[in-house]
């Protein structure tokens, strides 16, 4: 697998943004190693590394990079410029560097989740919410609320962030207007059915 | 079809739900005459008369009712007991009234609209919403808002209103934990696509 200095290398990111994705990397380990120890570091790492390689690229370039590779857009990809960078960075992730498709995959869906997650895409998307160069008071709320549930011994804290996590952004795509998008629905959804089973709804 | 005094006295409703009801006729009444004078009075009337038919009935009736019709209910029907009532009262102003499929489908959406819903549905959602005798703050913001694009003349004034309605609708259903159902969240990207591509967006 393409190794951590290489990806590194590769990032044109600004300094806000690298400083983030390198506290998107160190949340990932933390998290996957408590939830997920099974998890290839490398492979969280590198999801971790990649997932807004694309984030400061302008709309125009979303639209132009995904024609160029063949990839069609639904009419919600089309309206919802925002999310696209998950998508571009899955395909240099795979085209690119050869990743893994399950690095390519959380990679894809880091703002969303989607209905049948899988644990790098949880790890990588409460990363991102929660990592601890965030200021904005829901990201900080959200890591105060997820580390307080894991000290507190709580068996559905990743479950109950993640939840925590989702309903702030469909919050401020209520607050701004914009579209909420399917996966965050699902995957929110998805994620209460299963807390109500274990008796947590 | 059935007549009104009919549906009316087949109402077993608490003197609140009755008010409810007889508030949501009246505003179902205007909207439609505003914005679909097409549709027939007593179908817009029979829809919101018999729209909370079965609300009073407790889940375990709401259930039983559903068997006893064999109607199936998904994942998210068996988990979200609360809009039931929608389907249950389109069965019986279906099969004991036999009121157009119309009406019928305007009752089963009325909590939740879906992607496609019809002028009856709009109608019927925006008059439950905002009927004179609703209380809390999101209706009475939502009918001042309604009215007031109204005499602005404003050409978007339905769907504006339905937005901002159904954002209070998954507002509340964040607040309180709950499942955001499909229907909500297709009927307002839908109107937001609606819009975006007339430049209100």
């Amino acid at each position: 697998m393409t190794d951590r200095n290489t990806l590194l290398a590769s990032l044109r990111l600004s300094d806000r943004r690298l400083t983030h994705t390198l506290g998107v990397e160190k949340a990932a380990l933390t998290i996957a190693a408590r939830h997920f120890p099974a998890l290839r570091e490398e492979e969280v790492s590198a999801a971790a590394l990649l997932h807004d390689c694309t984030k400061e690229w302008t709309a125009a370039e979303q639209l132009a990079f995904c024609d160029s590779q063949g990839i069609g857009l639904d009419a919600q990809e089309k309206a919802c410029v925002k999310v696209l960078h998950g998508r571009t960075a899955a395909v240099l992730a795979e085209r690119t560097f050869g990743l893994p498709a399950a690095v390519c995959d959380a990679i894809r869906r880091h703002s969303t989740l989607c209905e049948r997650y899988a644990p790098l895409d949880a790890v990588l998307f409460l990363a991102d919410f929660t990592e601890e160069n965030r200021r904005s008071l829901a990201c900080v709320r959200c890591r105060e609320y997820y580390e307080g549930l894991w000290r507190c011994g709580d068996p559905h804290a990743l479950e109950k962030a993640l939840v925590f996590g989702l309903d702030a952004v469909i919050r401020e795509n209520l607050e701004d207007g914009n579209l909420i998008l399917k996966d965050t629905l699902e995957s929110r959804n998805a994620i209460l059915y299963r807390l109500s089973a274990d008796g947590q709804g």
